[in-house]
């Protein structure tokens, strides 16, 4: 979703103790166990502001005291941590042949991760619709029979979506003008909570920027790795959505004038030499000879398992893709200057092959120290940076509807 | 200057009022003559808090009231404009052969624009700074003279500047780890006023984002031209700096393996296509041959006369090289999605020859429908952002101390 704030917006009495509260959650999800003290100290609010912020915050469910207490000069301290009881927040994707749904509390800790199998290129919008509603359904329904109460939704979709969570174009899924946030919200009955959109990989940039090995970082990059390479980009802690919400299409940026044919038409863009399918074609000549392929995951162990086993031709070839993935990643660093980028996908899975030589080529390129590393997600980056996407108007300081 | 606000913080109720007298503020700024009435009906603040903050902003002698009035149903309403008079705001260039001074009023009047020969790259950071600290003392006696406070001062230097006003590396002037804010507070005597430095591509897309013919565009970026080719980029209404400072690190950037030798080295770079010395030396090749040349602005001068008098000749080699600004360009337009991409030093000057095939070449590249324009605030864009940035406290709301 695209959300712009050119001007200064008016701000009320309430707008300050709701960011406040922001202030002192955030505190207590970064620092817990803490006590009221804690946070006054280092927060900078006054002790009875805590206090009343707190006293709020363990109503609402969202903070709960726990029975440490901590022994210091004077009164001992009641602690507090996150009250990962009440709630969960989930997150979705829509990838090239599954559906994914992950559920966290407020936490971040995982509640469940379900993937089905499902090809929504072949399928019609709608159809993908309603079997992404049948799999929230399911996640929904377990996460309620344990008591908790659904925060939010995120989906996360290849393609541009607009502010209202409508999917303009997905070239992945073969969609254009697809108001998935709309019929999905019908298709689960007009749920109270937010049903939102996104793209995937601003969801596994917010993702990496939470729960990621370099979570914190201000200036962080995730690089989706697969048949599409994109980039999602995160400046001083929010993410850059451009204009248009069209920021970090790295893909199409061509490495060199000539070079490999791009599905786009044009040679040498970073997809026709780093893509997945372009990685198979490298390493694996011959199954690309059997035809066409679309599923790569069988393809991406045997190179796992080849180069794994030392085999040197294939080290050669990854060496090389990575040299060129460190090209691409140099052009982001040397434009936005992350202070970390992030790989993932096959780029994650096959990164202690590609990654030396992607730094190498990096580091010859790029101004400043920008590191390089392979993501810790996993598969499920995008569903859970939706699940953390959906935890937004909550981390903003609101207290949950009861 | 680097600002990073990772986190949310802590807020007080005097924040609130700062902020709503910021939106006021703006809203005079921007729709001047506007009444009190206006200012509540746009902004959404209740009509008696925008008369208590106007109030203040008349006291602070920010706003005043003219004698226009507006008729409609019922009273008259007294119009408000900025007050231009008591206030200035200075801002500086180091260029490679000259220091510029430019001071603005409140409301974004020039007030003087001086310009003086020094060649910085050949003098002691020391001398530059007296050169500087005496330019500045004596537009800051014209503007004191007029009654005037000042309200700060800002440097642009071409390099990289740290969040307290010190560049760190300056390859255009041969400085490294040089206090610049700090010695030219002290050669001013230690003035009351904000004396800051910034980077001059980050100051020119400030220029641009106020001044220029796509001011208060939310998704901006300004490409410098000249013998370095940087891009100041602005995101949703911010400067994006990255997280050392380095954002917009367009020139060294490869536009193919293969290319023209580029000063850093490498073969191919931005700088190395379309920098100012790589187009004297493909459209005036014999003057190139006449031996090193530091200032091309005489050349300039000549190549814009050819292409006028359109020998072909000349408008061949601008064409190609409009067609390489192009490619640089689409790779920021990928990247951050702007709306409009504003070119500046001999891209604008050029502009009418090089910008068709530019354009051309950045519409076949990148994805949205980014706009490529010519810079209409001529050689004094970065003074002008300096002088810009040193209003911010005040547009963000504080009052001017008395």
């Amino acid at each position: 979703m695209i959300s712009v704030h050119n001007e200064p917006q008016p701000t009320e009495l309430g707008d300050v103790r709701m960011a406040n509260r922001a202030v002192v959650l955030r505190h207590v999800r970064v620092h817990a166990p803490c006590s009221r003290a804690d946070i006054a100290a280092h927060t900078g609010l006054n002790k009875a502001t805590v206090s009343s912020l707190v006293t709020e915050l363990i109503e609402g469910r969202l903070v709960r005291e726990t029975g440490l207490t901590e022994h210091r000069i004077g009164r001992p301290a009641t602690m507090l941590v996150l009250d990962g009881e009440p709630y969960a927040a989930l997150g979705m994707e829509i990838g090239g042949d599954e559906l994914t749904v992950v559920a966290i509390d407020l936490a971040g800790t995982r509640l469940l991760t379900w993937r089905r199998a499902f090809a929504a290129p072949a399928a019609a919008p709608g159809d993908t619709v309603r079997a992404l509603a049948a799999l929230a359904r399911r996640a929904l329904n377990r996460v309620t029979g344990q008591g908790r109460t659904v925060l939010g939704l995120t989906v996360g979709v290849p393609g541009l979506v607009d502010a209202a969570g409508r999917v303009e174009l997905s070239t992945a899924l073969r969609w254009r003008g697809v108001d998935l946030a709309g019929e999905l919200r019908a298709a689960l009955g007009d749920p109270e909570y937010v049903v939102g959109v996104d793209n995937e990989a601003n969801l596994a940039a917010l993702a990496e920027h939470r729960h990621g090995a370099y979570a914190g970082t201000g200036h962080l990059v995730h690089l989706t790795g697969g048949t599409g390479v994109g980039a999602g980009i995160i400046c001083a802690g929010r993410l850059l959505r451009g204009g248009r919400g069209l920021a970090g299409e790295l893909g199409h940026l061509p490495l060199a004038a000539e070079g490999p044919r791009c599905a786009c038409g044009r040679l040498g863009c970073v997809e026709a030499w780093v893509g997945l399918p372009a990685v198979i074609a490298r390493v694996l000549p011959d199954t690309v000879a059997d035809g066409p392929v679309t599923d790569f995951l069988p393809e991406l162990d045997r190179v796992e398992t080849l180069a794994r086993q030392g085999d040197p031709a294939v080290l050669a070839q990854l060496a090389g893709i990575g040299r060129h993935l460190g090209h691409a990643v140099s052009m982001v660093a040397n434009l936005v200057d992350p202070e970390v980028v992030v790989v993932g996908g096959h780029f994650a899975t096959l990164g202690a092959w590609l990654l030396p030589t992607a730094r190498q080529e990096l580091a010859d390129r790029a101004v400043g120290g920008c590191r390089l590393a392979a993501s810790v997600l996993g598969a499920q980056a995008t569903a859970l940076g939706g699940a953390t996407a959906a935890l937004a108007a909550i981390e903003s300081g609101r207290l949950p509807a009861r």
